[in-house]
């Protein structure tokens, strides 16, 4: 009962910002000495804080409190091939700390520790210990089956599919007492940018992530969709006629063969543009070279077909390109329309989305903080610990 | 008040069959009086009746009870381009009567009278009245727009797209009283093989419709999806390779130009097979004809590749084949199985609709049944009419 009557008050708090005693008290429907040793409560447990007074009445100050976001942190990690980006973040989704690191990991054990150390030193840096952090969401690119702690469908990482690796990870980071999660990159992106990008308000949302990959993350009423096996939006696998010959059967899945960065840039040095990245392809084409300009028609014309198949299916609200070469809105985004208004009866909205390199970042401190507060209660109040639920 | 409690009551009844007014004061947690004032009341408004006594206690013989889903019915209507069909059936979704009726409608508002006079005919057949109708549930081919009651995206019925036509339909069946709700019939189909089919219990299904023409129905945990627009499902759009020249975009949609009845006749008229129906090339393939088993194989290639995209999107635990030629999964299900092992890396399970020509029926039923008891009680109880509402 006393646990319930905090839980009450920290809920108000927390959803209507600071408040006096007394404002609590009418707003639960609690007695004002209820609220009181429910505060008090609070304040032990650290979860709640009073900030100062305010006068209520004349000759009466109310103390003022407010829900404590530093009683635990959480984590966000973004596993991307070239780069991982870690974030801390308070119970609120405030970030305290981030951290970029190159990945350079040839193997998957190397990508463990990688990723190990990179969580270590946000952490530090956020002057915490990894007993602060209540959850860790992790991003990564395929298909994590937790029932045999590996990650499935992963090609663009050197060796992460490896039986039991990911369940390593997860150890290592559970090892402060964390609630670990780990996510398709793509999902995350389409929870980041619904949380505070580009889908926000939006029902049915498609988020298209094209860069050293290719993926997608739907979400029907704000609420991710994994589908029967978690495979959802595994685009890589749509069947596409210019596969060319020789690749083997989906490792990666033909779309991703023909749309995703290598492909981009393979396709440039075909033409005789000798170019470091897709990056490079879409800045010539930006600049006025042809031959860049016709890569990209034709990369925008790959992914209106893949909008045509995902609106037939699913018919989106809302299609939002991500990734290293789905950002490039502005070159993709016409010609698609264009294109799909000659395939389709009704062509969805597509934007680019807002949150940039940040959007699986996001996702990830989006989905902890779903969660966190939760923790942190059963943690302080109830006493449990994470390795216990 | 009075209300609320017929309302328990009567809740109580139908969840779980008959009972005794002691039974229903506990499972309620009404007192004894109370439970005997509503029940007075609903047989008073032919809600429930008294069935007969049952001996609960030495002596003592209780009153039995039980709803009466006999105090209205609901209605359910299959527009197929050949036959329609129309089913009435009680508050609890047993039919009471059922009519076939070919389909020669030329125009939409023969159409329009055709499906009026199939209706008055199946009510009359069942001893009622429009007046006893709570709820008539339509299915259809193409995209019901309530908004400018039409339907979208029908060009397997002559003049039907026709703007307000279907607002005329509803008009109609509206007259004595009933609330008329229009579905796409690919997504009862979904509905009725997940309410009493071969889909039930499934959490995330598509149920795949060949027939004349080609649809899906989605049904996540149990629930139609529609989309951002209803054309969730709507595979006739799928671009697809080998769309003969010369046929407009998007009417039909390329896979229905390939892959439905029309299709399946052409190619067997073009390998020599003068046959009258995708059923007779179905047929003849089952009798050990090889003209007519490669049409049935390339089939089989062409639906393997609209699974393999929709399972790329949607990642379904299971695909229902249904319609007149999905209804061949002896003949079709296993090549695709075969073609599908080697293009996606998780092959859903591919299984026949259970309901054959009844699925649409079945999922129409399933869908009025869902509000005819709220309705009934609405009118009865709290004297709201349906066009009130």
């Amino acid at each position: 009962m006393r646990a319930l009557n905090q839980r009450l008050v920290l809920d108000r708090l927390r959803d209507h910002g600071e408040a006096t005693r007394p404002e609590i008290a009418t707003r639960t429907g609690l007695s004002k000495p209820t609220v009181g040793q429910a505060l008090l409560d609070l304040e032990q447990h650290g979860l709640v804080r009073a900030i100062g007074r305010r006068a209520d009445r004349p000759g009466r100050a109310a103390v003022v409190y407010r829900s404590a976001p530093d009683a635990g942190h959480i984590v966000g990690v973004d596993i991307g091939r070239r780069v991982l980006h870690v974030a801390v973040a308070d119970l609120d989704g405030a970030v305290v700390a981030r951290i970029e690191q190159p990945n350079r990991s040839r193997s998957g054990a190397t990508l463990v520790r990688t990723v190990g150390d990179a969580v270590d030193r946000a952490i530090a840096e956020a002057g915490l210990v990894a007993a602060d952090i209540v959850v860790t969401v992790l991003g990564t690119p395929g298909i994590p089956d937790p029932a045999t702690g590996s990650v499935h469908r992963s090609p663009n990482l050197p060796g992460w599919e490896r039986r039991g690796l990911l369940g390593e990870l997860t150890e290592l980071l559970e090892r402060g007492g964390s609630t670990v999660v780990v996510e398709n990159d793509a999902n995350l992106c389409a929870v980041g940018e619904h949380a505070r990008g580009a889908a926000q308000g939006v029902d049915v949302v498609a988020c298209l992530t094209v860069g050293t990959g290719i993926g997608m993350g739907i979400l029907l009423d704000g609420r991710l969709f994994r589908g029967a096996h978690g495979a959802a939006g595994e685009i890589a696998d749509l069947p596409y006629g210019r596969v060319p010959a020789g690749v083997a059967a989906h490792r990666p899945g033909p779309v991703e063969v023909v749309a995703a960065g290598d492909a981009v840039v393979t396709a440039a040095r075909d033409a005789g543009l000798d170019l470091p990245s897709a990056k490079a392809v879409f800045d010539a084409a930006r600049a006025g070279d042809e031959r860049a300009a016709s890569i990209v028609a034709d990369e925008a014309s790959t992914l209106a077909r893949v909008v045509a198949v995902v609106t037939a299916v699913l018919d989106p609200g809302l299609i939002v390109l991500a990734g290293g070469i789905g950002r490039n809105v502005d070159l993709l985004a016409e010609p698609m329309r264009r294109e799909l208004a000659q395939t389709i009866p009704v062509v969805p909205d597509i934007v680019g989305g807002s949150l940039g390199d940040d959007a699986v970042l996001v996702g990830a401190i989006a989905t902890a903080k779903g969660t966190a507060w939760d923790l942190v209660f059963d943690r302080r109040v109830l006493g449990r610990s994470g390795s216990d639920s």
